[in-house]
């Protein structure tokens, strides 16, 4: 069982959640969703789909081939699609809250989380940069907490992330490219099954520098990083230019790529595949993805928008379950 | 007729180039070469392809459907494959140098390059940052030539290029974002012939900035400078979050992205298409156009390059050519 999140009410979170039901019911993937039942039943009754509110995750894994089982998270004022309101966020933070608190509790095998705005949530007073810092913190872990975008042909991992692209500069040290890569390569084994992981890791400049012509970042601070990492056994290559890197024939070579800013990353991600990259917080005991987009607030009320990426979001996350507690039995 | 030049002869340039005659010979786009017939000659033989020394362009085109042609350019020094050689450095400039003169002289429609080694002639004294910059120079129009790269789905231009990336983010600014789209909108009429050309701008930053969370650049540059382009008539959208602005659906909006940097552009156009991509110089009167690939020393002398760029190259060096003068002959 896994518990998904409400996200902002005022985006695409709901029919989402109503499409990933839609095609998870006979699965064995259940989840149980963690929101306002009356704002949920509103979208899904001209749909045909039917919410149940329940009490608890055992009730939720009862109903969930004939319902969407809801454990209640009141709104304190309506959503209206498109209109984020700031009074809402109070229980877009309780719903998160709960699953992080399901999920340490044991009662399920990890959360999935629905988009929420960072802009709206700083308004009613949210204080963390982002959903993934906030689960850091949330589980007495912060900082350990990374980002994995992992699409159908390529996992991306990027060491800086929700910085201006000067900070992200001045913020790249040799000592965040090793604990990041660190990081991505206990996931690939415990999360991903992948018993000897191979990772890339990306330059910073045009042609990874091209021997300093442009740039020295890859011999003062990516080289030494890969150079550590070879030392504690662990399978690299790079730096490698950023252009070519992310190819067909490329992304054959490595299981993640260690990017070196945001848009490294999630450029080449986003473009091969947009619809089911699934966002990854690797690093903390709890399981957690969460669909690659934002909250759409454009197109949220009109039922357009593409679970696809939640649903694979879902799925990912059971996979990473299940490859837990197979380590887990056989270390036992 | 197009002129295609030497590029480094150590480098898979010769390979190449008797792949893309073997693919255009039947073509009407023929193509002369300049550069040393022995060395040709020597990797053609194995292949059954004849190579035949030629004293003017009319000549080669005379041959072109039984030999490749060559204008000869002499080599000073053997040409070992993987094995780049200073002293063939005069050789390389030399063929780019007669490459741009028969162009000027207007007794070929444009030129087509193969790749050179910016340290191998550095070495030799060659003082440009690239062959772009290059031809800028021998035109006597330096400073008005901007890159462009083309693929089957997508055009890029990118607003600065050889420049490690703090380089580049310290030499954006408006007046160039404005100089490069208009070099761009203007080059996709006339050599594109696209009537009526849209651009889309990149922001620097993750999420182009979220409204100044990430970055100012998008609000104190780049909207800046799309508004001046829109005073002057030019289609723009933008600035876009650069990781969702090459997805399939996002490409149907524009001719032409505009972006920040080197692999801002570089990382969607290669992980799309290695193989189609063309690099184009715009803004010159010459017409110019070059494999989006490099020497490839590793792996040159063993006859496996893939010639496919190449030959787009040089197909695409032939539509600029036509689509001007159709369009000088609608102006006449």
């Amino acid at each position: 069982m896994l518990a998904l999140t409400m996200g902002d009410p005022a985006g695409i979170g709901g029919e989402i959640a109503l499409g990933a039901w839609t095609a998870l019911r006979e699965d064995e993937t259940p989840f149980v969703m963690l929101a306002d039942p009356r704002w949920l039943s509103g979208m899904a009754g001209g749909r045909g789909i039917a919410v149940r509110p329940v009490d608890s995750v055992e009730e939720a894994g009862r109903v969930f081939a004939e319902a969407l089982p809801v454990l209640p998270v009141p709104l304190p004022a309506p959503a209206i699609p498109g209109h984020p309101n700031p009074a809402n966020g109070s229980a877009v933070t309780a719903s998160i809250e709960r699953a992080v608190r399901l999920a340490t509790e044991n009662r399920v095998g990890g959360i999935v989380t629905n988009p929420i705005s960072k802009i709206v949530l700083k308004r009613a007073g949210f204080a963390h940069p982002g959903h993934t810092e906030f689960l850091g913190a949330l589980t007495g872990q912060a900082g350990r907490e990374v980002m994995m975008l992992a699409g159908p042909s390529l996992r991306v991992v990027p060491v800086t992330v929700h910085l201006s692209l000067r900070d992200a500069i001045d913020k790249l040290s040799t000592d965040l490219i090793v604990s990041v890569a660190r990081t991505a390569a206990a996931s690939l084994r415990r999360d991903f099954g992948i018993a000897s992981p191979r990772l890339a890791v990306a330059g910073l400049n045009p042609h990874a520098g091209e021997n300093g012509l442009m740039g020295e970042e890859e011999r003062t601070l990516v080289a030494p990083a890969i150079a550590a990492l070879r030392a504690e056994g662990i399978e690299v290559i790079g730096p490698l230019p950023p252009d070519t890197m992310f190819t067909a024939l490329q992304r054959e070579r490595y299981d993640a790529a260690i990017c070196m800013y945001h848009d490294q990353a999630l450029i080449p991600l986003k473009t091969l595949d947009m619809a089911h990259g699934v966002n990854v917080t690797i690093g903390l005991d709890l399981v957690r993805t969460s669909p690659d987009h934002g909250t759409a607030f454009d197109i949220a009320g009109r039922h357009v928008a593409d679970p696809t990426s939640l649903i694979s979001a879902i799925r990912l996350a059971d996979i990473i379950r299940r490859n837990r507690a197979r380590a887990n039995r056989s270390h036992a």
